[in-house]
């Protein structure tokens, strides 16, 4: 893989199975996040932390609660949807070499946070933006992220010791990988198909 | 500039200022759409949508609906922070060559959304992700884009005909630019300061 831009994100997948659990060089990591804090943010806020977790404990314990949310997603499946489901895997907490959780502070920058007083949800919004940008550079530099969102944000501010007003947006495994599919997990086994990105275009108004 | 990644993420800026108004090619355009859509998505729902604003009268709706905006955010601020926000220039609709609204759809995919059950913005958190790869591929294309974000979403939904239950996430300005800044705006204006990514960074707690 180069580091352009487009096979990047051509190439980037969710890993879930493909972690190697080798170690990530620390001037790796640092590119990775330092890409990840260069993301626009609303009214320059840039309202991210970045808690690296790499305490085998922790994992273990974050990996124990996302098996209890599986059961509860799975329990509301029938037919040949639950089949499906049983066979896909879900995370790689415990494979990958660490996991990167990536939190909001609404008040960061606060009170008067340029462009955020008519869209509240803006400042989650510029995390979101810091994220891909981990999950970009991540690809480049050859390693594997797998965003994990079976969970309850409350288990993890405990489990990590988060402050209340700090919320979790992202749970993210990363490490080397053997490889990344070509075809996203999902579609490969059939839970869900991609759509063309033509269908996704509308122009000047909604129905036109 | 190169379309190397992390070239792009780091050129990349929040555009209000540097917009030529110049024609953006059918095939390049295509080309950022692509990117934007091949962004991750909880349970491969690719929630998201593109509605392409060329229509000028649209434009200048929304741009006089941006000047209230703009007033309603500065009436809240006093002294040197009400000066300062009076020399920011916060939108470059008209200025640009067309705008792009992305928006989300909370029922594509449902009723499971795979990953989506514990986390109800998950679906949310997909739109930013495909936000971010449309902006640095038109930084990879030497287009500017400017997210702007003094608006209220009713307006946008009633003003583009899109219905209640989609939900507008972002209205980006977009075009070629005659350069992009190397300092953010907000930060030549004295607006605020952007702090080391180091900052950022928690080791396994949020307090270690």
């Amino acid at each position: 893989m180069t580091g352009q831009l487009y096979d990047v994100i051509h190439q980037r997948r969710d890993v879930r199975g493909e972690f190697t659990g080798a170690p990530i060089p620390a001037e790796t990591l640092d590119r990775v996040l330092a890409a990840a804090h260069a993301a626009p943010s609303v009214g320059l806020s840039q309202p991210w932390d970045f808690v690296l977790v790499r305490d085998r404990g922790l994992r273990e314990a974050f990996h124990g609660h996302v098996r209890q949310e599986r059961d509860v997603f799975a329990a509301g499946l029938t037919g040949e949807q639950a089949d499906r489901f049983s066979r896909i895997k879900i995370d790689g907490v415990l494979e990958s070499t660490m996991s990167i959780v990536v939190t909001y502070d609404p008040e960061r920058g606060s009170p008067a946070v340029l462009g955020r007083h008519a869209i509240a949800d803006a400042g989650l919004y510029s995390v979101c933006l810091a994220i891909q940008n981990l999950w970009l550079a991540a690809t480049a530099e050859r390693l594997g992220v797998g965003w994990v969102s079976f969970y309850r944000e409350p288990f993890v501010q405990k489990l990590l010791e988060i402050p209340a007003r700090i919320r979790p947006v992202a749970w993210l495994c990363l490490g080397p990988v053997t490889h990344l599919e070509r075809v996203p997990d999902l579609e490969r086994h059939g839970w869900r198909q991609r759509r063309p990105w033509q269908d996704a275009v509308h122009h000047d108004r909604w129905d036109n």
